[in-house]
């Protein structure tokens, strides 16, 4: 089944303290965002790649593109008010033929292969998945003026791709929007479609705060991306 | 008041794929549980530390020593059937004169002066204090054969030290274990005592899956610890 990715950029670098989008930030010789394109067309040549970006920076990506000599075919969409117009926008530009898509944070470098294939395999056959992994440390609950410890196994961190039918996607984005959608996965489920889980890669860092930098040149020296 | 850090080694590094204890392995130069013990140690060189220890490894941690030439004082306990049980040996060595208590990971090399300083003076005024951060991802929630997605702003990961007034800890170490003591906080907490939460710092990382370690030596070398 012929498949597309939608990459959401719409950061700002706020968290981040840099002077710029942090989608822009070098990591080991170029953008972050060169880097996830680049996951995904190692995945799969075939695979359409469509980027939503602001449009305030598509001339500092047209001119980032020529610097780095980077030409790995995608569109370009416009990113909307929240990230859950940035998808639309992006739906809106996919090709007829495609049945399955992806959707994936612009500044998550490294999905790994398994990670990417699991997640499109069972969005083929469930119509909806998403890469999680364990929580690492204790976790616990404000409730109130206070907070309490609850059983972290009962807990999964989410990651990117979130993997879709077509169809199923291209229906909950015809929903208003609602401040709850947080990722792909709450927007579908708010249709009642169930969401499968599949096994992320710890290495499928969000690189959103300064200490994630060092963190993402460290893992992009040692490993086999 | 005088202070002191329990710090626990238990780890067979079972997850890490390690042949030996995963605080044995070496980042930048040496073994990962000397990196913790001088973190105390460069916050305040009078602290008390108490090392648990799994008895069988009591040798190798010896000769360990010798080998790096590490002499920062300290004393060792030995470990539990559980955490609890290693953090109660811990306490049974605590000089009289000792007022506050945090409890740290062998595996955790990073806490920062300020995490370390906000958690103690926090448990100095309020009895227990333990570092948070945000959680980066979003979060699901398991029910049943299914997930839901859960508002991640409601939800803090912990880190450690956690600290106490000495009296309080000793008290709630008096229980009797319980399978839902994960931390030491939920210790505290079973005997009535709210917990204060401070500010953690985001490279105080638990070192528990192969990808932790790539990730240790990179904020070895870029964080001015």
């Amino acid at each position: 089944m012929q498949k597309a990715v939608i990459i959401v950029a719409g950061g700002s670098g706020q968290r981040m303290g840099a002077p710029g989008p942090k989608q822009f930030i070098e990591i080991a010789g170029k953008p972050i965002l060169m880097h996830t394109l680049e996951a995904f067309y190692r995945w799969d040549a075939g695979i359409e790649i469509i980027l939503v970006l602001p449009e305030s920076q598509k001339t500092t990506w047209e001119n980032l593109k020529k610097t780095y000599s980077f030409n790995l075919p995608h569109k370009i969409a416009f990113g909307g008010k929240e990230r859950f117009h940035s998808v639309k926008n992006g739906l809106g530009l996919l090709s007829p033929e495609v049945r399955l898509v992806g959707i994936h944070d612009g500044v998550r470098p490294f999905p790994s292969k398994e990670t990417i294939t699991a997640c499109f395999e069972k969005a083929a056959e469930y119509g909806a998945a998403i890469p999680v992994i364990n929580v690492n440390d204790s976790l616990r609950k404000a409730e109130g003026e206070n907070s309490v410890a609850v059983n972290r196994d009962a807990y999964k961190l989410v990651q990117t791709p979130q993997c879709f039918k077509k169809e199923i996607l291209a229906k909950a984005y015809e929903q208003q929007y609602q401040a709850h959608f947080t990722d792909d996965a709450s927007v579908v489920e708010a249709l009642g479609y169930s969401i499968q889980l599949t096994e992320g890669n710890p290495e499928n860092i969000k690189i959103t705060r300064p200490v994630d930098l060092a963190i993402a040149e460290a893992l992009m020296d040692k490993t086999a991306f």
